[in-house]
Protein backbone atom coordinates (compact mmCIF):
# COMPACT_ATOMS: atom_id res chain seq x y z
CA UNK A 1 0.00 0.00 0.00
CA UNK A 2 1.45 3.48 -1.04
CA UNK A 3 2.39 5.09 2.06
CA UNK A 4 0.44 8.35 2.49
CA UNK A 5 3.48 11.01 3.17
CA UNK A 6 1.47 14.12 3.47
CA UNK A 7 -0.88 12.59 6.67
CA UNK A 8 2.32 11.79 8.29
CA UNK A 9 4.04 14.91 7.73
CA UNK A 10 0.59 16.10 9.20
CA UNK A 11 0.53 14.08 12.37
CA UNK A 12 3.68 15.56 13.60
CA UNK A 13 3.20 18.63 15.78
CA UNK A 14 5.10 22.13 15.20
CA UNK A 15 8.74 21.61 17.13
CA UNK A 16 9.64 24.15 20.01
CA UNK A 17 11.49 27.04 18.33
CA UNK A 18 14.95 27.13 19.76
CA UNK A 19 17.57 30.06 19.07
CA UNK A 20 19.82 28.51 17.14
CA UNK A 21 16.87 27.08 14.91
CA UNK A 22 18.41 27.26 11.33
CA UNK A 23 16.29 27.46 7.92
CA UNK A 24 15.83 23.50 6.41
CA UNK A 25 18.53 23.08 3.94
CA UNK A 26 17.88 22.78 0.15
CA UNK A 27 17.98 18.72 0.50
CA UNK A 28 15.24 18.88 2.81
CA UNK A 29 13.15 21.85 1.26
CA UNK A 30 12.73 19.51 -1.53
CA UNK A 31 12.45 16.51 -0.09
CA UNK A 32 9.31 18.22 2.26
CA UNK A 33 7.60 20.44 -1.03
CA UNK A 34 7.18 16.54 -2.47
CA UNK A 35 5.30 16.15 0.50
CA UNK A 36 2.74 18.72 0.18
CA UNK A 37 2.58 18.56 -2.88
CA UNK A 38 -0.17 21.59 -3.46
CA UNK A 39 1.99 24.07 -2.15
CA UNK A 40 4.78 26.00 -4.27
CA UNK A 41 7.48 27.58 -2.49
CA UNK A 42 8.37 31.56 -3.42
CA UNK A 43 9.24 34.25 -1.42
CA UNK A 44 7.54 37.32 0.13
CA UNK A 45 9.48 40.43 1.29
CA UNK A 46 12.91 38.80 -0.26
CA UNK A 47 11.75 35.60 2.96
CA UNK A 48 11.58 32.46 1.63
CA UNK A 49 8.17 31.09 2.30
CA UNK A 50 5.38 28.27 0.83
CA UNK A 51 1.67 28.85 -0.43
CA UNK A 52 -0.85 27.28 -1.69
CA UNK A 53 -4.39 28.81 -2.93
CA UNK A 54 -8.04 27.62 -2.12
CA UNK A 55 -10.84 27.62 -4.15
CA UNK A 56 -14.39 28.68 -3.06
CA UNK A 57 -17.92 28.48 -4.26
CA UNK A 58 -18.70 31.72 -2.42
CA UNK A 59 -17.25 34.34 0.36
CA UNK A 60 -19.03 32.77 3.22
CA UNK A 61 -17.12 29.27 2.63
CA UNK A 62 -13.94 30.96 2.23
CA UNK A 63 -14.37 33.02 5.58
CA UNK A 64 -14.99 30.13 7.36
CA UNK A 65 -11.98 28.42 5.73
CA UNK A 66 -9.85 31.86 7.41
CA UNK A 67 -11.01 30.54 10.60
CA UNK A 68 -10.04 27.07 10.41
CA UNK A 69 -6.80 27.85 9.46
CA UNK A 70 -6.75 30.77 12.18
CA UNK A 71 -7.72 28.82 14.66
CA UNK A 72 -5.29 25.91 13.80
CA UNK A 73 -2.83 28.83 14.42
CA UNK A 74 -3.39 29.86 17.46
CA UNK A 75 -3.46 26.14 18.67
CA UNK A 76 0.39 26.10 17.39
CA UNK A 77 1.18 29.49 18.04
CA UNK A 78 2.36 29.62 14.11
CA UNK A 79 0.92 32.26 12.34
CA UNK A 80 0.35 32.51 7.97
CA UNK A 81 -0.20 35.37 6.29
CA UNK A 82 -4.02 34.90 4.97
CA UNK A 83 -5.42 36.45 1.97
CA UNK A 84 -9.38 36.11 1.71
CA UNK A 85 -11.17 37.42 -1.66
CA UNK A 86 -14.02 35.96 -2.93
CA UNK A 87 -14.21 32.67 -3.87
CA UNK A 88 -10.75 31.73 -2.22
CA UNK A 89 -8.17 32.39 0.58
CA UNK A 90 -4.22 32.12 -0.27
CA UNK A 91 -2.02 30.89 3.14
CA UNK A 92 1.43 31.55 3.39
CA UNK A 93 3.73 30.15 5.98
CA UNK A 94 7.36 30.79 6.61
CA UNK A 95 9.21 31.50 9.64
CA UNK A 96 9.75 34.92 11.16
CA UNK A 97 12.51 34.24 13.76
CA UNK A 98 14.46 33.26 11.44
CA UNK A 99 13.30 34.73 8.24
CA UNK A 100 13.03 31.60 6.52
CA UNK A 101 11.11 28.07 6.30
CA UNK A 102 11.83 25.75 8.95
CA UNK A 103 10.47 22.09 9.22
CA UNK A 104 7.18 23.69 11.00
CA UNK A 105 6.37 25.44 8.11
CA UNK A 106 5.44 22.25 6.46
CA UNK A 107 3.44 20.45 9.53
CA UNK A 108 1.33 23.32 9.41
CA UNK A 109 0.91 23.47 5.00
CA UNK A 110 0.15 19.83 5.49
CA UNK A 111 -2.48 19.98 8.67
CA UNK A 112 -3.75 23.01 6.53
CA UNK A 113 -4.57 20.53 3.92
CA UNK A 114 -6.57 18.78 5.95
CA UNK A 115 -8.67 21.43 7.15
CA UNK A 116 -10.08 21.30 3.47
CA UNK A 117 -10.20 17.24 3.12
CA UNK A 118 -12.04 17.10 6.33
CA UNK B 1 -20.18 71.46 16.52
CA UNK B 2 -17.76 69.89 14.05
CA UNK B 3 -19.87 67.13 11.54
CA UNK B 4 -18.99 63.87 11.41
CA UNK B 5 -19.04 63.93 8.19
CA UNK B 6 -17.66 60.13 8.20
CA UNK B 7 -20.16 58.82 10.54
CA UNK B 8 -22.40 60.28 7.38
CA UNK B 9 -20.83 58.23 4.80
CA UNK B 10 -20.97 54.74 7.09
CA UNK B 11 -24.91 55.38 7.61
CA UNK B 12 -25.22 55.03 3.53
CA UNK B 13 -26.12 52.27 1.65
CA UNK B 14 -24.42 50.25 -0.69
CA UNK B 15 -26.31 51.47 -4.02
CA UNK B 16 -27.43 48.62 -6.15
CA UNK B 17 -24.91 48.13 -8.60
CA UNK B 18 -26.22 48.46 -12.51
CA UNK B 19 -24.48 47.93 -15.40
CA UNK B 20 -23.59 51.28 -16.43
CA UNK B 21 -21.85 52.50 -13.33
CA UNK B 22 -18.47 54.18 -13.38
CA UNK B 23 -16.00 55.12 -11.35
CA UNK B 24 -15.70 57.89 -9.31
CA UNK B 25 -14.55 61.11 -11.00
CA UNK B 26 -11.38 62.92 -9.96
CA UNK B 27 -13.58 65.10 -7.44
CA UNK B 28 -15.68 62.52 -6.09
CA UNK B 29 -12.14 60.83 -5.34
CA UNK B 30 -10.82 63.88 -3.21
CA UNK B 31 -13.70 64.78 -1.41
CA UNK B 32 -14.65 60.95 -0.55
CA UNK B 33 -10.77 59.94 0.69
CA UNK B 34 -11.73 63.37 3.27
CA UNK B 35 -14.23 61.58 4.91
CA UNK B 36 -12.39 58.29 4.93
CA UNK B 37 -9.32 59.85 6.32
CA UNK B 38 -7.40 56.71 7.62
CA UNK B 39 -7.50 55.04 4.23
CA UNK B 40 -5.09 55.25 1.19
CA UNK B 41 -5.96 55.59 -2.82
CA UNK B 42 -4.09 52.84 -3.55
CA UNK B 43 -4.11 50.24 -7.24
CA UNK B 44 -4.15 46.34 -6.76
CA UNK B 45 -3.10 44.66 -10.26
CA UNK B 46 -3.90 48.16 -11.61
CA UNK B 47 -7.01 48.45 -10.38
CA UNK B 48 -7.51 51.95 -8.02
CA UNK B 49 -8.71 50.97 -4.36
CA UNK B 50 -8.56 52.15 -1.53
CA UNK B 51 -6.92 50.48 1.92
CA UNK B 52 -6.54 50.63 5.57
CA UNK B 53 -3.91 48.52 7.71
CA UNK B 54 -5.43 47.99 11.14
CA UNK B 55 -3.14 46.98 14.18
CA UNK B 56 -4.40 44.83 17.09
CA UNK B 57 -2.24 43.19 20.02
CA UNK B 58 -2.18 39.70 18.85
CA UNK B 59 -3.66 37.03 16.27
CA UNK B 60 -6.68 36.39 18.22
CA UNK B 61 -8.02 39.70 17.68
CA UNK B 62 -6.72 40.27 14.37
CA UNK B 63 -8.99 37.17 13.00
CA UNK B 64 -11.86 38.04 15.42
CA UNK B 65 -12.05 41.71 13.06
CA UNK B 66 -11.50 39.79 10.34
CA UNK B 67 -14.58 37.44 10.41
CA UNK B 68 -16.83 40.97 11.60
CA UNK B 69 -15.19 42.36 8.37
CA UNK B 70 -16.57 39.31 6.63
CA UNK B 71 -20.05 39.27 7.69
CA UNK B 72 -20.55 43.36 6.76
CA UNK B 73 -19.36 42.19 3.24
CA UNK B 74 -21.49 39.28 3.03
CA UNK B 75 -24.32 41.11 4.53
CA UNK B 76 -23.95 44.19 1.65
CA UNK B 77 -22.95 41.68 -0.75
CA UNK B 78 -19.58 43.80 -1.54
CA UNK B 79 -16.46 41.84 -0.66
CA UNK B 80 -13.42 43.45 -0.13
CA UNK B 81 -9.87 41.90 0.08
CA UNK B 82 -8.58 40.57 3.16
CA UNK B 83 -4.81 40.17 4.76
CA UNK B 84 -4.54 38.54 7.85
CA UNK B 85 -0.99 38.79 9.39
CA UNK B 86 0.12 38.34 13.13
CA UNK B 87 -1.12 41.61 14.96
CA UNK B 88 -2.45 43.14 12.13
CA UNK B 89 -5.29 42.81 8.99
CA UNK B 90 -5.02 45.41 5.48
CA UNK B 91 -8.70 45.56 4.03
CA UNK B 92 -8.83 46.73 0.99
CA UNK B 93 -11.75 47.73 -0.83
CA UNK B 94 -12.71 48.49 -4.98
CA UNK B 95 -15.54 47.48 -7.20
CA UNK B 96 -14.66 44.70 -9.68
CA UNK B 97 -17.34 44.94 -11.87
CA UNK B 98 -16.03 48.32 -13.02
CA UNK B 99 -12.12 47.43 -11.85
CA UNK B 100 -12.37 50.73 -10.27
CA UNK B 101 -13.99 52.53 -6.99
CA UNK B 102 -17.45 53.31 -6.78
CA UNK B 103 -19.11 55.23 -4.05
CA UNK B 104 -19.80 52.08 -2.53
CA UNK B 105 -16.10 51.20 -1.82
CA UNK B 106 -16.29 54.22 0.21
CA UNK B 107 -19.45 53.60 2.33
CA UNK B 108 -17.96 50.12 3.47
CA UNK B 109 -14.72 51.92 4.22
CA UNK B 110 -16.08 53.87 6.78
CA UNK B 111 -18.41 51.02 7.87
CA UNK B 112 -15.46 49.14 8.18
CA UNK B 113 -13.96 51.73 11.09
CA UNK B 114 -16.84 51.40 13.02
CA UNK B 115 -16.06 47.52 13.29
CA UNK B 116 -13.10 48.87 15.50
CA UNK B 117 -14.99 52.20 16.92
CA UNK B 118 -17.56 50.14 18.20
Amino acid sequence: MAENVNSMLSDESCEVYHSGASSVTDTELSDLLVRVPDWSQGDIDGTSCIGRQFGFDNYREALDFVVRVGVLAEHYNHHPRIVLEWGKVSVTWWTHAISGLHRNDFVMAAKTDLLIIN
